[in-house]
């Protein structure tokens, strides 16, 4: 099967114009197919500061409410997803940016209420996913940019984990590609020892991740982004990276960052 | 060859929720190949002042500096755009929102400074439109809803003017489409008397137009409008239509509206 690499990019490197430009460079000189899922970073709250839509918190979590879709959708949809293409384009790399809702490329469900209302935040149908439309658009050339948004398929957009949404896309896709799916985010890798930047592990087995756990030796911001990883292994995706977006050409080498295994 | 409607709705749709609604409904029931092309709308004003960028106007002319691309990039790109979508598919219409960015779809040139600058307004390079992308997506499966924005193909966003859009993919894409080309507005087609809404022009030809322009009677706004509309024709697009988006169905039958001809 043919190669498929499916690139998330966080918030630091959004938010950080340089850092933005020299990744998207990489990024654009990729020759095998490829996907890039981007996430928000700060862009939406200084936006709604601006326009005096305040994030709102409930027992510490974010909450969508209308305000706050419409933010998002904005800034996530557009702001950050044409700003990435039309900087892609000029790399000479035939981006096409898409939110969930488009095509119905990623339909979600609205998070059920248990305990808290997360408003309009999604989570992605895995089974769902219509990967021979995704397929069909890769085939023709287009690079896929994602946005962290999909829709309930009756109208309303859901805001959704960048995370979450490479690694559903990286299982959906595994049928028909060779994926794999790197996770960048700031630091080089997952580190056994935070205080060291060069504790980098360079295989991280499900094994040892629970110990890791268990002993709360791993920053906890990073957690859900390993378990969305392991997710992906799981479901049979050929390989899983977590490293920095300053190292995009060797994570793809496998020369950087952690390799998630089963 | 195959038959393609490519229809532009226009701000007073998009403003009002319910008008909106009703009028997707109707653009998703519509069997044949399909493009939509949507302005801006009043959005991206109430949206600019509650984030305290004022419009700026040099000799009458709307220009847009920095802050007013981002937001409308935001606005058109983001909301109206990815809106649009999740309502389409909620209808059964496999939309899929874009830009003249994304895949390189509309390249455009900024707008030379003659006596004003425009700032970031592009108008689009015709020629260079990419018929077979287009085909291709319109062959998937794919209903392109498109944003009022283009790129300079250098990293930059462009404002560009949803009627000039509209005209210029109907010129390109009928090499492989019978296209008909519908402008959707407030009124139900070219009236002769500004104070009767009922004295709907059936047909405008070049000779009548010109005639009706030196005698001022037509309203200033539609004369852009029809201007694109004439180049469509003369550019070999089969039917350019000008009507009420309440009579959707009516104008693709050619059952209302005004027809314009070479």
């Amino acid at each position: 099967m043919e190669k498929l690499l499916i690139i998330k990019v966080g918030g630091n490197v959004i938010d950080d114009d340089k850092l933005f430009a020299s990744f998207m460079k990489e990024f654009a000189a990729i020759t095998s197919k490829k996907i890039l899922v981007h996430g928000g970073g700060k862009i939406a709250t200084e936006v709604g500061r601006k326009a005096g839509i305040e994030p709102v918190y409930v027992d510490g979590r974010r909450i969508t409410n209308d305000d706050t879709i419409d933010l998002v959708t904005m800034v996530y949809g557009g702001l950050v997803n044409k700003k990435s293409v039309a900087l892609l384009q000029s790399f000479g790399c035939n981006a096409l940016g898409v939110t969930g809702a488009d095509g119905n490329l990623i339909p979600a469900k609205r998070r059920p209420v248990k305990t808290i209302d997360y408003g309009w935040v999604g989570d992605p149908e895995a089974a769902a996913i219509p990967a021979k439309r995704w397929t069909q658009l890769i085939n023709s050339g287009f690079v896929p940019v994602v946005a962290p948004l999909t829709h309930d398929t009756n109208g309303a957009i859901l805001n959704t984990n960048a995370d979450t949404i490479a690694s559903v896309l990286a299982t959906a896709l595994s049928s028909d590609f060779d994926v794999s799916l790197i996770y960048c985010f700031e630091k080089k890798g997952i580190l056994t020892n935070l205080s060291d930047e060069t504790s980098v592990l360079k295989v991280l087995s499900r094994a040892v991740y629970e110990k890791l756990k268990t002993e709360q030796r791993l920053f906890a911001g990073i957690l859900p982004k390993i378990d969305n990883a392991f997710v992906a292994v799981a479901a049979g995706v050929k390989f899983v990276l977590i490293g920095s977006s300053d190292d995009l050409l060797e994570l793809i080498d496998h020369k950087a960052g952690t390799l998630i295994t089963g």
